[in-house]
């Protein structure tokens, strides 16, 4: 018998229907024998029509009163959800943020789980109870409701199955599994079989939408096995796991983009020690993370400086740039949404060179040119222009040979 | 400086554009000089909504699940509306059941509030911020969340009134106040200035919808002033005090009407002690009301039992009752939801003899059977045929003068 944490996205659960057929599901899974607990998300479209709500109101809706708000999509799907269970016969009981309760600290919109106390859900395990817990979101010690982020609720059923010590931490979805890349750009995608943490936590960054990061990341701290999966089918999806020989055989896993990228450039900067700082500080003080910086030295004591952000945070951090630019002296500030990033990750390239190079060509003979390049030690990225996305995804996955098949998992 | 409560219902915040309005209202009462504290309903329409999704998946959905779910529709107005504040530059708070705290028994559907510590919204207060509280909803003990039934905000704004010492509860609806009977029956009824808490509860019981009978009970025992008034017009509405010399010169205040009735009758009842009982237990088990009860007495120790319940109870009760009749012997167990109840209210009627049977005669001369009648102190009601109701509420309301210029409140 196993403990089983089960994690249902939104169009998992985007209507009765659906939320009937999960409750099926997870019936089938107590009936083979495992305590199960469930996470969902709100039915697909639910967040964004309220945050459309909280904006008809308020252009840059009050962090703590939308995330107030937010986190009545959670609610109603778990409410549903235990009724559907109920109906079936079984035991059920919905567990809100504050319920569980999953602390976080006190920071809205992107707080972090700090704590999950699970004595009340062993309880309800224990009495043979399915917990059906609120994705998405927590409560502070002063008992104010905060939510994740988006994709907050794969970080919820993680951080529960650590909490309980789960043996593995199931995140159904719509898609099959985690693919080499996105297969709407590329129909000879592969579903990958098995893949470690640090590559999926490269993937998730990069722009698959299938995993949250920061679940993988608490994934990989407590040594959860996470398998992504289908709702709608049985098929095994794609196992996200420690690090094994095998695995070290494959060069590149997967290839990935991101459209929500935008660039900032500074011009002219006055090239002084705490130039930096002085623009990169409120940029993090307002919350938005910067991805790659380049800085190109100028002649007479100048720099220019390049940096991207995602794309939704680009017209704020435009604003605190030309702030931030007046006061350093910087000549001129420039922003660009017209572009996107394309990346291969793979656990393999730490152990081989010339897999960069490799990359370069690939675009070069595809005539792409590279506005940015960055790299880990398990991924390479360059931004590129936007309308060449497609094109650079296609290219280097057949030039990795990711259309063969492949040897994962055997 | 006054400390006001204002409650404004689900038409008062139906959408954005009415919160916003909403916000303009609670604002310049602040701006007045006075405190305020927001109790806000769920978006009209919503809670249905939400009940209808619960019945998609259960037809009679699980108590604890349906309040987890419709909890949430008073979770999106007092965040809309707290940001519809901000953005006025007013600070303004959302509170929900659990933070308030709004303490409630453990009843899940139909709770009752016990207790409301109030040194979160005085903190709230004390620092200029405005409250704004979900109706509604309460916590138990237990953390779980309890709903307070139909109308149940207003009970929230009262109660909240009373646990914050305010000076006065302000109930703000689509209607301009309490109307002597129903306007859209009755074109000539008239906004009644100023009536008793009795007056209240009776006409709240008997069907007027404008106040939900435990806020008034609540006021009654708190003595809190309640002035039910229009969102959308700034007409002084209708004031629920304590009863005053000038009020008892009023005969008849009021004529209500609910179809929301039905009749069920026991034939040939074995007339033994304890049949009551055991036909009644077992309803009130159920949480089921019963309002009128009539006994008939048969030759041979038979006896015909008939009672009223609320039309929504109907199949329920009827489930119940044929049970308790196949266990006592009774013949036959019918049920009608063709029936109404009219009824006349007001204090003057203690000191007065004759209301009753000039009730009848009014009734009597339009054609109208009585089939049960139930008197009070401050009422008398007559249940009759549905088909009849209108005809009923015109004329005891013309029967009585309530259509002539009156002198409330002068």
């Amino acid at each position: 018998m196993a403990l089983i944490v089960q994690k249902y996205g939104g169009t998992s659960v985007a209507d009765c229907k659906k939320i009937e057929n999960v409750a099926e599901r997870v019936i089938t899974c107590k009936r083979q024998g495992n305590d199960v607990a469930v996470v969902l998300s709100a039915m697909s479209g639910e967040t964004n029509r309220l945050i459309a709500l909280a904006k008809e109101i308020q252009a840059r809706p009050d962090p703590r009163e939308l995330d107030v708000l937010m986190a009545t999509g959670e609610q109603v799907t778990i409410a549903l959800f235990a009724m559907a269970a109920k109906k079936r016969g079984f035991e059920a009981k919905s567990f809100l943020g504050f319920q569980v309760p999953i602390m976080t600290k006190p920071l809205f919109n992107k707080a972090r789980i700090e704590e999950i106390p699970s004595a009340n859900l062993q309880d309800a395990l224990k009495a043979g109870v399915i917990p059906v817990v609120a994705g998405f979101q927590g409560v502070t010690k002063d008992e104010d409701i905060t939510t994740l982020g988006r994709g907050g609720s794969d970080t919820t059923a993680v951080a529960l199955a650590a909490a309980l010590h789960a043996d593995v931490c199931e995140i159904y979805t719509d898609v099959e599994g985690v693919y080499t890349t996105d297969p709407n750009i590329c129909p000879s995608a592969k579903k990958i079989e098995k893949i470690t943490y640090e590559e999926m936590m490269e993937m998730a960054s990069l722009g698959a939408k299938v995993l949250e990061i920061r679940s993988v990341e608490m994934a990989m701290r407590y040594d959860i096995p996470i398998h992504v999966r289908s709702t709608f089918t049985n098929t095994p999806g794609t196992l996200v796991v420690k690090e094994d020989e095998k695995m070290e055989h494959i060069l590149v896993s997967g290839v990935t983009y991101s459209r929500n990228e935008a660039r900032i450039t500074l011009s002219k900067v006055p090239d002084k020690p705490g130039i930096a700082s002085s623009i990169f500080n409120p940029i993090s003080s307002a919350n938005i993370a910067i991805d790659m910086i380049i800085q190109n030295t100028r002649a007479g004591d100048l720099t220019d400086m390049t940096f991207t952000v995602s794309r939704d945070d680009h017209d704020q951090a435009m604003e605190i740039v030309k702030e931030a630019a007046s006061k350093i002296g910087a000549e001129k500030v420039t922003g660009d949404t017209n572009i996107a990033k394309v990346s291969i990750v793979g656990v393999g390239m730490r152990n081989h060179a010339g897999v960069a190079s490799q990359m370069f060509d690939i675009l070069a003979r595809h005539g792409i040119n590279i506005l940015m390049i960055s790299t880990s030690e398990i991924k390479i990225s360059c931004v590129i222009e936007e309308k060449y996305t497609e094109l650079a995804v296609r290219a280097l996955h057949e030039g990795f040979g990711l259309d063969k098949p492949s040897l994962q998992g055997k």
